[in-house]
């Protein structure tokens, strides 16, 4: 920022602030230190009005327009890609440095990826005055790998998901509860092939039954049979670590957890890491919780993971055969760093510039 | 079998027969070819007297017991390892030819470990009369990658599991509808840490929540860090395909789905392959249904692969940046093929040698 702003508590506007991530932002941005002056909620026209309590005021909701960036330092995209790429241009115009949690700008080479922990300095080159907020799933493994390659040398990563429902949206939040109600009271469901898909009723953004199943697909089709979401981990990886020649292969699978992603990671390096070199950089590592005593039951689930801000990583093997492989298992919450949390620390790196 | 058993039809025990396996074998020895005399069903005391249906016939539970295993010719035991332990020398001593579905036997080296598909001709040499069946983790995925084996020479694997209830009894299949039922009818659950884990009650024979949650646990605990599951994978890999040295790295993880295994496969091999050949392969492998047309949401998922005998392959990918790997997503009933259907194709196949 100029040196006119030095000092000044930036404006921010907050784009999406009814969605499933915009909660999840407004709840943050009540709890984690105040950086802000004023707090602009934006959605679309059909949520305008809607009253939401933020740092302990309600604030009324306006509707997405260009004048709504009238002001604005610092602006939060939490909405569609197709919503992002119309809009993320015109607030930037109007001066207000974005920052996008959509796929839109992710890979564009003029744009930022930024995780605070992994490549905070990347956040000061963005010639579009944008800033790309990784995929959930990416940044649900990356703070936990960008220790590790800082220490090891990452080469190869072979992974596999656990993808939570709310990583469709609140749309995949609504159709597992109501898969499960329909479910939930009959012993005998899921013994039989079909049984599910026809108890299950409506199966919303997800291709099979949810409910008592896994699914091995997020995202769309691209080529040669991968998914999106299985490139976005790649390609993602790839920017945030600044290593465009990493091997990634990733399976992307939903499970029927509400919210918190989780990644079985195989991980090899340009250098022996072994086990306890691997639990002393995690240990060490900002962003990171080591919970990795198997013996007496610690390891991250979904279920004692969510709603909390870190990435928590157990199961740390060494490779079996390969001295420079580890072998972990990772949660994140999705909601949380895996969106509005990192998007919240990106914004914070751009307030602190208005206070140097 | 001697010349002079040629043409007689054997007589065959069912130990364990009122277990989770047990109930499922009953059911296809019911439905597959009969090549059976005597079928007769053995269970700890308390279930003894209990009549249970097998060829449409009812048939008297005895209890297990040393003269239980006279006149018998082949012995099938689906009992925990210490039961099958204590019990198969018995029934072997007996002169019974014994199929053991229990972890006691099968790293034992003069015990083969036999997949029909895969190494049926292991099962000739049995010098303790003992052929071990392998577990049901396993046997979700060696068919499909025996059969890669085959083709293009299998140098390592690294696999991620989505293991069922089931897999770990009668009591896993009890705990997930009962932690279902607690679950299923609150729009609020698995949103906040450790909600999940005050809402379920009773974990069963798992050490987390099991509904709302996958927990990266199954088995006991081994060295440095890695559960008996997960080597198991290895071992039981390596003995099958005759691959002492294959390099095999596993994380095994339990999901909410009560019956069929998934895994998320890496397979590299000595060889490209390529997609094409990779499907051509799985397509003429017996035992494998190939279902891989993600365009139109064809992908393998417990669901609907539940109660079904074949190991289903989807999602079939050629590793990116390695004409040699191939990356894919395999699901497998494991209460049938990881488990009674196994043991029923060996038994078949020792039935054969009664006709030779």
């Amino acid at each position: 920022m100029s040196a006119a702003n030095a000092g000044r508590r930036p404006t921010l506007a907050v784009v999406g602030a009814t969605g499933a991530v915009g909660t999840v932002m407004l709840d943050l941005l009540s709890t984690r230190e105040d950086v802000w002056g004023e707090i602009r909620l934006i959605a679309s026209p059909r949520s305008a009005g809607r009253r939401l309590t933020v740092r302990g005021e309600q604030v009324e909701v306006i509707a997405l327009s260009e004048e709504a960036f009238d002001g604005v330092d610092v602006a939060m995209f939490d909405v569609p890609d197709e919503v992002s790429a119309a809009w993320v241009p015109v607030a930037a115009a109007r001066g207000a440095v974005c920052v996008d949690n959509s796929g839109a700008f992710r890979m564009d080479p003029e744009v930022p990826l930024v995780v605070p922990e992994v490549n905070p300095d990347d956040a000061r080159r963005r010639p579009k005055g944008v800033i790309a907020n990784p995929n959930c799933t990416t940044l649900s493994l990356i703070v936990a790998i960008g220790a590790l390659h800082r220490s090891f040398g990452l080469e190869e990563l072979v992974v596999a998901s656990y993808q939570a429902a709310s990583g469709a949206g609140q749309a995949g939040i609504d159709t597992l509860y109501g898969q499960l109600e329909k479910v939930g009271g009959t012993r005998t469901l899921g013994q039989r092939a079909g049984d599910v898909r026809g108890a299950v009723g409506d199966f919303g953004p997800f291709p099979a039954p949810l409910a008592l199943n896994v699914v091995p697909w997020a995202g769309s089709l691209k080529d040669a049979g991968w998914s999106s979401e299985e490139l976005k981990i790649r390609n993602e990886s790839r920017k945030i670590l600044g290593l465009p020649g990493l091997r990634v292969n990733a399976t992307c699978v939903r499970v029927p957890v509400v919210t918190t992603h989780s990644v079985a990671v195989h991980a090899r390096f340009s250098r022996p890491v072994g086990r306890d070199a691997a639990w002393e950089t995690l240990r060490n590592a900002p962003g990171v919780v080591l919970s990795d005593d198997p013996e007496h039951g610690e390891y991250p689930t979904p279920a004692d993971v969510v709603g909390t801000d870190p990435t928590w990583v157990g199961r740390v093997r060494e490779s079996l055969d390969d001295p420079n492989g580890v072998e972990f298992f990772v949660c994140g919450d999705n909601l949380r760093k895996g969106a509005a949390l990192n998007t919240a620390q990106i914004a914070e790196l751009l307030a602190a510039e208005f206070s140097d």
